[in-house]
């Protein structure tokens, strides 16, 4: 079969790959719906993380059963699955806890940029659709296997809870699903940090209901402009710089809640500073699995609609078409179709 | 009056000072019952935090009001008092939502090594007790002030619950009464992190279920083989070096809570390492003011002994002495008496 490799900075080509079949008997082969770039892939297209060689990349699916490993109980083939880019067993401790992402047997699951795709614990990590869902909803169960269940995470870290003032840092695609996850937690004011028109349009949408375009000192200023000088309940850090998590912490009340979830690239939080902050900080990678079922019954029942994040659709051999728009910001996120 | 002052590093005398004056309308002046040497003044006496010019020193009171301020109405002469190291109005926004460390008036109570104290902000300060106590409750209520206040933080800001499993790191009088704090709040099991033999047996006193002599990579190890791989679902962390904050991190499950109350020294968190240990975060200077009702409560019905861990008492004039033992370790915390 022919997926996406990344072979160093800026360059993904659609090539030939092994076919993946199941190698443990807790495997299961999905044969890909759709799939899509996250801007998580970024870091490596653009070279912030080091490409050693070529390699598949991708991780964010679902699809229909094709085959499981002779383990595989609850999971059968014909069924239209979604998961987490992290497979879990679902069973041990950090699970029973709903920390999946950090499961102990856990496995990441990559090359999802490709018509077919081998997926570990298959008990533990998929989650099956009620019945194989009309193509309508294709877009919002795959923003499900990351996108979504990342911003209704930053949400559920960062305590959002009815009548509370929310702020978003980071408007990709994240961002804008964490938007709409503290609208779904009734949030009473949903500020989203973003300075450009289609995002905010999408953000207003979702549920925003102030905009701020400043950033760093001012942006911080300007939240506490807006709460009347005592800065948020919850801020969702969606980015993951230096400057975004420092205008997360900043943006907080003293006993207000971060949730950070966009992987920290360079970032070194001072101690002294943090601790005079008087900040809950809670995040990592997000725990998808833990949401799935949920997410998968809001959208299965037309009480959101996450897919509007895709603003590009392509045909996976267009996959390095993709990467160039979101690359450039010319696209929030782009939906492959195999 | 005579009363402490910090002159350089290891150099404390106790020498002729300003009599305290109301000043502010909202003002209260107390007649110390007793005061104390506080972990954290010893970082100024080690001259790891900078001293360019005398200063008395001394945050931590307990005593009888001897005067109020014109705008002081819920405060009484001849009252006995306990109030914290950070004045706080009790009613701005901050306050109510129990952060009255980041008060928006907060204003730092110092120089209390001494006979006589100016507490600013009286009434949203000053918590009285139901009569003047008998002497022997004196040393708890005194505790109040500081370390049992940081120490009931630390244990609340880690999430303490029934059948939980906390750590604590730091054998210190906050690490101590954070055990203490623990064994209050149902913790089934309390591993104490000390090396000293006085020490284990007063954490052992307080509630400790186990103690845990090794420290660094060593002792996350051992917390890791007592909790079963797992981690603990609580660690407290009353230090604040780098490597106290790490062993309470790296100590701490997925989804697990830390509570920092050391005042972090050269501490510095990796953005990256912390995203992936998926702990919640939380800390700084304890709001003790939120606690005081309920602490005065357990001791005024003998419900707790914190007092337990000054096994140090001297004459107010002897306050080098008291400085001297703690630096050296033969005190857990010294007491003294005007």
């Amino acid at each position: 079969m022919r997926g996406a490799v990344l072979y160093g900075p800026g360059d993904v080509r659609f090539v030939e790959r092994d076919h993946p079949r199941i190698i443990e008997p807790t495997d299961a082969l999905i044969r890909m719906s759709a799939t899509c770039v996250c801007g998580s892939d970024l870091w490596s297209y653009r070279g912030i993380n080091a490409v050693t060689r070529p390699a598949p990349i991708g991780h964010e699916y679902c699809g229909i059963v094709e085959e499981v490993g002779s383990a595989v109980t609850s999971i059968k083939p014909g069924q239209f699955v979604i998961g987490s880019f992290f497979a879990s067993d679902n069973t041990c401790r950090h699970c029973q806890a709903g920390y999946q992402a950090s499961c102990q047997r856990r496995e990441l699951v990559g090359g999802a940029q490709a018509p077919m795709l081998r997926v570990p614990l298959a008990d533990g990590t998929l989650v099956a659709t009620p019945e194989v869902p009309p193509d309508e909803l294709i877009p919002s169960l795959l923003s499900a296997s990351d996108v979504l269940g990342t911003g209704w995470f930053a949400a559920d870290a960062a305590d959002v809870k009815p009548g509370k003032t929310v702020v978003v840092v980071g408007d990709g695609a994240v961002g804008l699903l964490g938007v709409l996850s503290a609208k779904q937690m009734r949030a009473e004011r949903i500020i989203a940090m973003s300075r450009h028109a289609s995002r905010q349009k999408l953000a207003r949408e979702f549920g925003a209901t102030d905009i701020v375009t400043e950033r760093g000192d001012e942006g911080v200023a300007r939240i506490k402009e807006l709460t009347n000088g005592i800065g948020a309940d919850s801020v969702l850090e969606c980015v993951g710089t230096q400057q975004s998590m420092m205008q997360a912490i900043r943006s907080t009340r003293p006993g207000g809640h971060v949730g950070y979830v966009g992987v920290p690239h360079g970032v070194a939080l001072d101690g002294e500073a943090l601790f005079y902050t008087h900040v809950h900080l809670h995040g990592g990678p997000a725990p998808v699995r833990r949401y799935l079922p949920k997410l998968i019954d809001l959208i299965w029942n037309r009480k959101i609609d996450p897919g509007k994040v895709f603003d590009l659709v392509l045909p996976l051999a267009q996959v390095a078409e993709g990467y160039r728009a979101m690359d450039q910001r010319r696209a929030i996120k782009a939906l492959l179709r195999p």
